[in-house]
């Protein structure tokens, strides 16, 4: 384990201290009003905002053998941030509760808002953590919701596609997959167990596949990119790119046609994991033909007519299934 | 226990058929955008919004042998409410994230969806869900976030009180408490367990105080009332008179003087509970001498220049420490 395993704990310190020592380490951003009254107040120049949550539960979501608290403050920041961007909006704020066993170390905490703040430092500088809670659990429970401005722009939504647009992609394809397949591989102990010294013993811990699993790059700034490109449906691949492309196209009734190998890109290198492979937290977005593609984007294929099957790949159908390797773990263990 | 707690089980459902059969049981609301997409989008006529988050943990938070889930559903929406209401906006918005044993039944989460629906309906009708998320954990867990708008007003915050302004209080004064103390009394087995059994027996069960527990009734409508009357101060009344009113004079620099006996109100019956217990969800304000008090606000007191104390009665200091009957309890049993 990491230095944060040590020191004081929740319990001992006591909800308010806990806090105080929390909050000062949080992206402060520039709401009205901040946390210590019983709301934020937060800017909405648009009329409208965005809003997004998600929870990150200790077993199904992630392991202490296997990603540090920095990483999970991290990775529960960037996902959000993610969904906002998704919608063509401008992340604005964020909000967190947390709920921690009693016997927590508080510099666990403390390590938490660390990789929060160093996610929105590196993914969506200025976006604030506006409020939160902080509560206790035999599990340890993250839940972020996170608001995005529009920017006088229409939301872009997954069923927005038209035969004729260009399918693109922005982000990387398959790297998180690939990273959590070494951790199951090599992070694990005799018993199949996640297990720290495996994972640092196999060099799985310094693998930077793996860091991109605990640590999720997502392409914020692409998000607002497309929508002022026109885009016309976009979402975020948290589960996959055939998985994430059979919602866009069923939300759309169209057929999405790759026409590349996905892995022919350079980032996956594992055509299966590009295609199947969930947590990249890329960008998914079609263009109206002849649009000049933004940011990372780059294309991948194109939307047809309705046929038969979601995606297809050189006239074959795709199992737009995703792929889920936790499904079968115990959801209280490691 | 109720009906819920039989019939097939949110594991052996799986997430989507889950969400289907929970997603038409929510109030819709009317935002722009509902769930379905990577984000919901709300309106933000006012240019800006109010938020506040707060998570529930089964155990500290609430007993599944002294709370229905449609008892959990409705507390866990009027405690967020309350605080929008609180800074003198109007609810707009929730979104619920929630994780649940794979072993629960799918009838629990419907009805706490009814639960939520029947809180809002009650409190802040038209006010919807517009987005969630669905978790496995070993430990129920919920976390709402509730949004607000301030029609045009600057937000009631805590730290406006002015020498010479009125106290008042809107809701009710130490019921939720006087029904947590039933519960904690007659509600537990032989070894000071909760038990269903001995609530039912005991008759704790059809207890005014014991719904008023379970269910809060905050007076939201007062708080864009009090915004609008010109309310000086504002918060909500989660931790009881003392210590909420404490908060109140430390963010104000001001001292309160209560010039009532708050029981004489009628309201609580003992006096050390509307002093001291918690979760009744009233809203405690600050008014200019000589405004109407709106809705349902009376007055308790007074704002006095700052002396030694936060909080005094009849010339004597009144502790602003908080009343936490689950402080000791293990978080897990139950």
């Amino acid at each position: 384990m990491d230095d944060a395993w040590t020191g004081p704990t929740v319990g001992q310190l006591g909800e308010l201290a806990v806090l105080d020592r929390i909050v000062r380490r949080l992206p402060a951003g520039a709401p009205d009003v901040g946390p210590g009254d019983d709301c934020a107040v937060v800017a909405a120049p648009d009329g409208r905002f965005v809003v997004t949550t998600d929870m990150m539960v200790h077993g199904p979501d992630f392991r202490w053998a296997w990603s540090s608290p920095a990483d999970v403050g991290w990775k529960a920041a960037a996902t959000n941030l993610s969904d906002v961007a998704a919608m063509g909006a401008t992340p604005s704020g964020l909000v967190i509760a947390l709920a921690a066993p009693q016997e927590t170390p508080v510099a666990v905490l403390e390590s938490f808002a660390d990789g929060v703040r160093a996610a929105v430092d590196a993914l969506s500088p200025g976006c604030g953590v506006v409020g939160g809670d902080l509560s206790t659990s035999a599990v340890f429970t993250v839940s972020v919701t996170a608001f995005g401005d529009l920017g006088g722009r229409a939301p872009v939504l997954r069923s927005g596609a038209r035969p004729g647009d260009v399918l693109a992609v922005s982000g990387e394809l398959g790297r998180a997959a690939r990273g959590l397949a070494r951790l199951f591989r090599d992070g694990v102990d005799a018993h199949g167990e996640p297990s720290r010294s495996a994972t640092v013993a196999s060099g799985a811990d310094t693998d930077p596949d793996v860091d991109r699993q605990r640590r999720p790059v997502p392409p914020i700034a692409d998000g607002p990119r497309a929508a002022t490109a026109g885009a016309t449906a976009m979402l975020d691949l948290s589960d996959g790119l055939a998985i994430d492309a059979g919602r866009l196209a069923r939300a759309s009734r169209v057929t999405l046609d790759l026409d590349i190998d996905p892995d022919a890109d350079g980032v996956a290198g594992a055509d299966d994991l590009a295609l199947h492979g969930g947590e990249d937290h890329g960008l998914l977005a079609t263009f109206s033909p002849g649009v000049a593609l933004p940011g990372g984007f780059r294309r991948i294929g194109a939307v047809v007519a309705r046929g038969g099957a979601d995606l297809v790949r050189g006239g074959e159908p795709v199992p737009t299934t995703g792929w889920d390797p936790y499904a079968d773990w115990d959801g209280a263990a490691g």
